[in-house]
């Protein structure tokens, strides 16, 4: 039909975690035939029943032949990314590569955002697109207010509050995404480790009574201020509950609309049955004020 | 002799680590005699041959008795505090404290300054004056420029300036005040944990591939700006380079003049072995001057 573009394969490349497998089965659903694109030393699940060629972080210059074999026309970003590629890396034949220093410094030694904003030139230099996730399953975008059966206290709020305003810094400088408040004071900054690990972390401070076992606390997840939705947007999952329940929190809050929640029947239901809150912070609203009036 | 008001006695209230045992040892040069208070579960030193009397933190207000008994005038602040005394710990004839719920908050849930001011005004109340470490020791203040035989690189200096401004912000929200940068990106930040113990991190993130064993990577510990030079000073010492050699760090940088080197002779002695710097910041010249300065 003339004014609509015959539509391209979508591509997902896959970093670690689960998201990359998510989102494989909800572009499925939506009539998508994804190719997977599970990057070296980073994937670990299994595509099965999806079309895939692995490769490293480092071929990402040379993906155009791939494009072009598939007829890929748009790229998702999907999964983490924890080990650098290193200059010593790059191979001759990367012409395009070689002839910027910058962006090779940037993908040795920038922050996560500058990386990414790198890789997402990189491909859409090839001819590609790059989409976000939430726009091949915006439903796992986090919704406003308690997503579970359990909601923030007024503490919790406070809480919410500080990790919120530390995170934020935190994204500002493009360090991390995540906080945890206890009794109204920040114990623990997320930096390269991640999350699971910083709550990890937290249980460890706790159990040696270096943090009240009086005050439960909580986590919290946001985007950088200065975040391109079309990479890594702060996720919650099944994993992230448990490993909050072990530090003792009260909940987890994440920026709604701005964050992926992952199987979120199977988080929720675990949420639910420990007795702690999931919420949405709706940070379009100014301030907290739909914190409270997502508790009114 | 008249216009000179009769010295009284110095206390030196011992939380964890090195610092205090230090400083008791520093004031006895000065002619001083310390009386030395250890905190239950906190002070983890012995105080050979000096006079002590171990007491709670929970019990800082009803200091006065041993402040006159001892004939004490002025009170250091000494060593690190890990646990936060519980509002269930407060004693029902501590009526000072019962008047004031607001300190009592404080005390268990601020951060780690407004804890310490809450202090300081409860020992002033009680007729003591609360003076600086380095009023006693002054000789424990970092000095400005390298410590030791080495020096930071290019790169180092991008690192401690990448590292700063994270400690900085960390400082802002009395969170923490360490920050490590490795390859110009901030790994990881300090919380609760302390300074030790984030180092051991980037030790553990670094063997499995997640920071860059390319890349060294600098530790900086400022002051936080609003810090009362009477407490909490950051510190440094041979377990602090001991613990950033294992990280596999270049070196080490602190703020000069508001920050506390420990056996400087055993400490830079460790570091030029090991090949790290050890360097102070003057934060005094206008952005990282003084930085360039000292490597020209």
């Amino acid at each position: 039909m003339p004014g609509l573009a015959p539509k391209g394969r979508l591509a997902i490349i896959a970093g670690n975690g689960f998201l990359p497998v998510h989102l494989a089965e909800a572009a499925r659903v939506t009539g998508e035939n994804p190719f997977i694109i599970p990057l070296r030393n980073e994937s670990d699940q299994r595509f099965d029943g999806f079309e895939t060629a692995t490769a490293s972080i480092a071929d990402i210059v040379g993906f155009d032949r791939i494009f072009r074999e598939k007829g890929i026309d748009r790229v998702v970003l999907s999964g983490g990314v924890t080990r650098r590629p290193d200059w010593r890396d790059i191979r001759p034949n990367w012409k395009a590569l070689r002839k910027l220093p910058q962006l090779v410094r940037t993908l040795v030694s920038g922050g996560d955002d500058a990386l990414l904003q790198a890789a997402i030139g990189i491909i859409e230099a090839q001819g590609c697109r790059v989409i976000g996730a939430h726009e091949i399953a915006p439903g796992l975008l986090a919704r406003t207010g308690p997503l579970g059966a359990h909601k923030p206290s007024e503490e919790d709020c406070r809480d919410i509050e500080m990790a919120s305003e530390a995170a934020r810094r935190l994204g500002e400088l493009d360090i991390g995404q995540g906080a945890v408040s206890v009794g109204g004071r920040v114990v623990a900054l997320e930096g390269v480790e991640g999350t699971d690990r910083m709550l990890e972390r937290v249980a460890t401070l706790r159990s040696e009574g270096r943090i009240s076992a009086r005050r439960k606390g909580v986590l919290v997840k946001l985007c950088k201020p200065q975040q391109d939705m079309r990479a890594d947007l702060p996720a919650i999952g099944p994993s992230t509950v448990e490993n909050a329940v072990k530090a003792g929190l009260a909940g987890i809050a994440v920026e709604a609309g701005r964050a992926l929640v992952l199987e979120e029947e199977t988080m929720i239901a675990a949420a639910d049955a420990a007795g702690i809150f999931v919420f949405g912070i709706d940070l379009g609203l100014s301030n907290f004020g739909s914190l409270n009036g997502g508790l009114s």
